[in-house]
């Protein structure tokens, strides 16, 4: 029984990769940069995009933005989107994907045609929220952003390593509730640090505003990054 | 691909209702009532336990408790549980189990030989912090605990709303967060009611104490009403 198990999610894994590699080919050929975020469900994602993306009404200045919004099912986060000129494709992994707690690489690519490549420079990609399986299925992205709440507690990358080392940035969102939580920073900081060192962090609170430039000049960098790469 | 998909998970919750029946019949056996708690990461299901349990370091009176964890890995949440007076074992999903965003009763079934069922009454069960899949999975238990924070956002019924209709008391906890959050209660409740008509819900604060008791005494009740149906 266990061995069968393992083995079925490493087959599943591994047709993952496959797919999330000719994902990366369809965007490097479009010039697109893409960014997987990920957090536990209520760690404030959306808000932030909305904050990033909506100041102005513009998205980011010169970088033509598009947004992927995953979630079990409903439309609750891409109809929070629509107001900004940005497209916004909804992809629901309780339609026909089982219910899936995560993201892969196949249900990104039936979004594909959704979506105009060709017009992006950047697709911001909103994962379900879970904070163990969206880590271990990749979906062709150029980087990986996780968010993190204070509300959540300062524990949470020692007990959630996988998905606190397979990022690019984490951002430590909520910083307004910090006063009112038992949450230290530092001690945050030094267990992130355990499981990985150097990471880039950014400290955030998407609901008075604080940090979300930083969130805006970190996304805006992907693109050229990607250009420069090509 | 899709279609292998689904037979897999399909198979994987055949085997797993066997084998959760196989665990009630052990814990009807030994007259011990179960429940699973399930929750996102941090909504406080480890501090409601502390403080359920440790008043008076004396856990429920009258009512012989034990604890099983149950995280990916790591024994943080047994460890801040280990200066009450009541059994702990930790189970890591981690460990032999592929890293697991849940826990199955196959899970529970290997960690039965470390917990003494004789000598409980009730055995709380702390699954992985995870809003999609611990609700697929039934261990054998004869009630389900949901705890929601109010730090999550209100919307948490709708985007998750399997999580919400397994269970058979929702938590909603951090009501001390109320007034720095965008957190409408009402709003919440309408939400569940129509996801889960007429489901019990309690309003908490684990941190401050409010309504702890009212948890407590839904606990209390439950070896009992395991025993009448015996």
């Amino acid at each position: 029984m266990h061995r069968t198990r393992v083995r079925v999610v490493e087959d599943a894994l591994d047709a993952n990769s496959t797919i999330a590699r000719a994902n990366r080919e369809e965007f490097d050929r479009a010039g697109v940069a893409v960014v997987n975020v990920m957090s536990a469900p209520g760690a404030g994602k959306t808000t932030l995009l909305e904050r990033v993306l909506g100041r102005g009404g513009e998205g980011l200045p010169g970088v033509r933005t598009g947004v992927l919004e995953g979630d079990v099912q409903g439309s609750l986060d891409a109809d929070r989107l629509a107001h900004l000129h940005v497209p916004v494709v909804q992809l629901n992994t309780g339609n026909g994907f089982g219910g899936e707690c995560h993201l892969d690489a196949n249900m990104v690519r039936s979004a594909l045609p959704a979506l105009a490549l060709d017009e992006l420079d950047l697709l911001i990609v909103e994962n379900v929220g879970n904070l163990v399986c969206p880590a271990e299925f990749r979906i062709g992205e150029d980087a990986r952003i996780m968010i993190s709440s204070v509300a959540e507690g300062d524990d949470k990358p020692l007990k959630y390593p996988l998905m606190f080392r397979a990022c690019e940035l984490v951002v430590l969102n909520k910083l307004d509730l910090l006063e009112h939580v038992d949450f230290d920073v530092d001690r945050f900081l030094g267990h992130l640090e355990a499981v990985h060192p150097g990471v880039e962090h950014l400290l955030v609170s998407a609901r008075t505003g604080e940090g979300v430039e930083e969130v805006r000049e970190w996304l805006a960098a992907l693109p050229p990054r990607v250009r420069a790469a090509a």
